[in-house]
């Protein structure tokens, strides 16, 4: 239930500086919904002619990984490339004691060999619709935020019961712009997912954390899925065609995906929140349980490979919060955006029909305040921070599924929606192993933040530590529950509200202790979030008045499309260059003695003399990419692949809160580094001729 | 600057729970007074006569580093044994890239071979006078705390001024009973050290983090210094014999070394601060610096080596305190704490002369909560946490010296008194390398930290910052200072008050800049420190009253005796035997396929067959120690060396609080398992003979 972006787990951030300066279109900024593509942009800048067809074949081709991350169709038989730590946490789930996949790589030279992922669902986009309107009717603009809340809450479980039913295609109401517009997503879902290749992490992830978010680079980070239908091969009319040449230096790119969220409309207010508040106790918590991970690890190499994914995710976020605290720890930043606020609260002021946009600002202060003296509490004990581990969200899920179901579909908690069901049950259902020890470490961990941050003698604090210690409380729940297995599991979802009364499982009953309050901080919440979000709407309107629609909302984990320039970059005085070969890669290991995590495969050890060595591996563009991209397809004019994103740069890492192409890059693999290793270094020949069977 | 004490960074807890109750001695539990040894107890427990010359042997043949940690003299030759992990901080200050005498360790064949270290200070201590009385009498008990906190200071300076000046010998008041008891330690100082031997860290850290405070262990912990005199080998009149066979099951055995400090006096409203505060402050402030150091080191092997001493220490620490903390979050530890607080209450309320005592805790209570309205504020920005790196803390040594010197000697910041001048300089003028990334990163890491604890709003964050993000300003300052240079400390420290105010160094204008919030913050903490000194004075009179002085002080890091037996334990229902042996080291590596942290060095390695496997290589026992006993010798009834203390196990970790002799153990090398290492792996048969000289 991994609901994080790769590579950038994001918060929430990012400021769109320029776009109320008059000459927007300077830089190649932009995350732009395919409904709305800035066509005009594209012909006179690139002259490049973005046709609807284009587009169509492009949207169709790209695939979202629910896990958090994108990918692409890249064959006419379903076959799905993404990256390796996209894949990471299905490889993961079917490993064991005995079979390590993320570490050692897995490659499946017939189809029968293809292995069934256990809980992947992947979503294609089929088409958009804009319901701004019918939402906008149902929520009228008078209505006090907590009905304004339950009544948009309700239009859009109905639109998307409604669509679901219709299509019967997953449905999903998006909020854009900050809640300026709302759109209806359809996806075809795939829920059968097989493996076809992976490779060893040591080069996915070659270098490691001290490596991750820097650039030159030299990962191989790819991983190849198979989309199956009616237990066959999906057979595919929109699929992108391979570019055996590649990325070359200068070229116009096209990056398909998914960026998980950006803050870039966030205001001072909610910048400054995130400075003083969220960002610090992010980094609190991630450091925390970086230690805690990390010295598990250590012990023995069964349990490095247990939490290896976890541990992962939390540097990658630490990293990239680290980089974003950082960015706005920088005044001159909050300087630039204040003064931009304050002009377009001048220029919406002198306009009659924007004026009332001027009190919005004041509103999401207020607002904010609430959030910030409810938030911690939130994410304690909704959010889950103060549990830790899959079984208690599982009790929850299963306790609230009984109560939620019951009731109407408008009424519920968002995601016990009809439309949400077959998503859960594939996710609740899943048979992704659970560790005991592990599930005890992360709850007596969870227990002791709750403590912390609460308060020991804070009433619920003791409710849920009945007289014992974290460690003792944790063992206790863990050993106790019997949702381990997924036959209980689906006995408790089916049997009910009774069912679940009956079983007095301790986990469920934890549950149950916190439910009350958990909902009651959890409607504070979402009524804040309500108000800022009518603020933003106004806030929206009288930007779309002074500066047009030509705009792109920031990132939702829905599917845009960005471009930019194949381009190197100048760093302290120093060029680097816009690509690297795998002759940069040898160089490397040997500089850092071939020690962990700079070390080699053996594979690759054994495999140099076969390897064109120029080849290029790595390269940059200036494509504006964020958390959740990663995996996205790199695509040249005819939508060809010429790469696949995987990361960005260090200097990217505040790119949630704003665009900049004078340093920041999307960091991809090429598409030619990745047809030497598939037959050179693993000797997968098919799998390269299943790629480029229809390659230039 | 190291204050710390390995290997346990204690902060400072533990209950002696025993010690209200009638049998005392029914465990091997204390940290005894070499003035104030438990003789009839041994006597009448173990048989064994604890007479005055064995005492004063054992005593002046036991050594301190200053550094945070205990040694003992082992030739006439001024030979000194202690921990690789203490000797440690010495060794990666003469490190540079091409030397890395931490990892790949050290020996001098010839004494022309024996490195001098830059700033080791190794104190033996002489003697003890109790000059209670006379502190007490310039203390009248019914001054105001901030008054009796100064008369204290100064009556604490005359008398160490005094007997510096007639006795040559380092002269420190020493407060024990949490101010019950007031003793002039003198010790003389040892300040042209030597290295004669260090293994690898990776046989004398075995397993690393990973196995740190676990058992079974396979450490060969141990490091060999020499004292010099007039640059030449001191010639010592009590020194410590080998004992060859070394320490056998069941026997007494007595540990003479520098607890650090333990909290066992604390009272209920203390420990709940350490609790709720003070433990998860640090903590958080651990988690931080761990993943800070741990990025930093992975991203080169240089990184590494420099930033390894610094990241140990983190660790070490961290595990001490998460051990605590579950320790003190087991609701029955603080509910029997309770219980005997309130016994002890009714005791004292029973006895005129005790009456007084039972508000002694009410006032404690008070300055409690004045400490941890403050406390946060201190630690930023008087202990310096908000500043972090060398250079801030030798920038205000230096503001300082220039301002308290011209003062009365009595009237100074403790620190900067006359009896501590030598020393001070000795640290001061280190030629420890300083590297200007990690200064960088620890200083823009703490002025991150300062901003999320103080607020980045508040004044003095904003004076600090001086409009700079904490990265920039961090740069500037590093890069701006001159005190990198030892010639350039040395000018400003001998050029008084007009140099420094003449400097105009960044670094020190910094200091100057929080140097009056910060002595006030200091001054606020002291008092209510001062406070509680007195209210526990009345509470150690209740309590001598009541059981007799038969008891021993909290670990202040002076020169204690404890004593136990070699004795394995159970864990689990499992039999943990008393010693473990080399065929134990080789078993544990294959186990984890010879994997960092679990490699053999090399030596190890190749030498394995020229090993007696089944020579004894670590081994348990239950006396009782803390932090600060790293490097005790473990001594026979003869007072000959059987082992030398490195470690406790995890169970150990509640120590602070309360000792058990039930599965805490003290660890230790064995003396055969030195000699076998030394004459076999290290071919350095001309040390294990210096040992041996006069060995039975």
């Amino acid at each position: 239930m991994n609901t994080s972006f790769t590579f950038k787990d994001s918060l929430s951030l990012a400021v769109c500086l320029i776009s109320i300066l008059p000459n927007f279109a300077q830089a190649d900024e932009g995350m732009w919904l395919f409904n709305n593509t800035p066509r005009k942009l594209l012909k006179e800048k690139h002259g490049f002619d973005a046709t609807d067809a284009w587009l169509e074949h492009v949207q169709k081709s790209s695939v979202r990984f629910n896990s958090g991350g994108s990918g692409e169709f890249v064959s006419e038989d379903g076959l799905v490339m993404s990256n390796h730590h996209v894949g990471a946490d299905a490889l993961q789930k079917f490993g064991d004691k005995d079979h390590n996949y993320v570490r050692d790589g897995f490659y499946a030279r017939t189809r029968e060999e293809e292995k069934r992922c256990l809980d992947l669902e992947l979503n294609v986009l089929m088409n958009i619709e804009d319901v701004t309107e019918r939402v906008n009717a149902a929520v009228k603009a008078d209505l006090p935020p907590a009905e304004a809340f339950v009544a948009r809450r309700a239009v859009t479980a109905a639109i998307e019961k409604e669509s679901l039913d219709k299509t019967g295609l997953r449905s999903d109401v998006v909020t854009l712009y900050q809640g300026g517009a709302y759109h209806l997503y359809r996806f075809k879902k795939y829920t059968d997912v097989r493996l076809v290749f992976a490779p060893e992490q040591q080069i996915a992830f070659y270098g490691g954390d001290p490596d991750n978010f820097e650039y030159p680079r030299f990962d191989l980070d790819i991983c190849f899925f198979r989309a199956y239908e009616n237990d066959k091969p999906a057979k595919l009319q929109h699929y992108l065609k391979w570019s055996k040449a590649g990325a070359a230096d200068g070229e116009l790119i096209f990056v398909s995906g998914h960026p998980g969220r950006t803050s870039r409309l966030f205001t001072v207010t909610e910048l400054e929140y995130l400075r003083d508040t969220r960002l610090p106790y992010a980094l609190e918590r991630l450091h925390d349980l970086e230690v805690l991970l990390g010295s598990y690890s250590a012990r023995s190499e069964e349990n490095g490979r247990r939490a290896k994914e976890d541990l992962f995710s939390v540097q990658n976020s630490r990293k990239v919060f680290d980089g974003e605290l950082a960015g706005i720890l920088d005044p001159h930043f909050l300087d630039r955006k204040r003064m931009n606020e304050a002009r377009l609260k001048t220029l919406a002021q002198e306009r009659a029909d924007l004026k009332d946009a001027v009190s919005a600002w004041q509103r999401i202060d207020t607002a904010q305040k609430l959030i910030a003296e409810n938030a911690r509490k939130y994410n304690l004990i909704e959010v889950g921070h103060g549990f830790g581990g899959h079984l208690f969200s599982t009790a929850r899920t299963i306790l609230r599924v009984a109560e939620e179901r019951p009731k109407p579909n408008a009424e519920r908690l968002r995601e016990f929606g009809e439309a949400g069901r077959e998503s859960l049950e594939f996710q609740l259902f899943s048979e992704e192993p659970i560790y005991d020890d592990l599930e005890q470490l992360k709850l007596a961990n969870g227990l002791t933040s709750l403590a912390k941050h609460l308060g020991y003698a804070h009433a619920l604090v003791q409710k849920i530590l009945a007289g014992k210690s974290p460690r003792q409380r944790a063992t206790e729940l863990v050993s106790g529950t019997k949702l381990k297995s997924v036959e209980a599991r689906k006995k408790l979802y089916e049997g009910g509200q009774s069912a679940v009364d009956a079983a007095r499982d301790p986990m469920i009953e934890l549950a149950r202790l916190v439910d009350a309050e958990a909902r009651a901080v959890r409607k504070i919440i979402e009524t804040q979030d309500e108000t800022k979000k009518q603020a933003h709407a106004q806030i929206a309107k009288a930007r779309f008045a002074l500066e047009g629609t030509s705009n792109y909302p920031d990132a939702t984990f829905t599917l845009r499309l960005a471009f930019g320039l194949v381009k190197g970059y100048e760093e302290g005085g120093e060029k680097i260059p816009f690509q690297t070969t795998f002759a940069g890669l040898y160089t490397r290991a040997a500089e850092q003695k071939n020690k962990p995590p700079f070390d080699l495969p053996p594979r690759w050890v054994e495999r140099k003399d076969k390897l064109d060595l120029n080849t290029p591996f790595n390269f940059v563009s200036t494509a504006d990419i964020i958390g959740g991209n990663s995996g996205s397809p790199v695509i040249n004019r005819n939508a060809e692949l010429v790469g696949i994103i995987f990361d960005g740069n260090i200097q990217s890492l505040t790119e949630d809160l704003m665009y900049s192409d004078e340093q920041s890059r999307a960091l991809a693999v090429h598409s030619q580094g990745i047809l030497e290793a598939l037959r050179k270094v693993y000797d997968a020949g098919a799998l390269a001729d299943e790629l480029t069977r229809k390659a230039n």
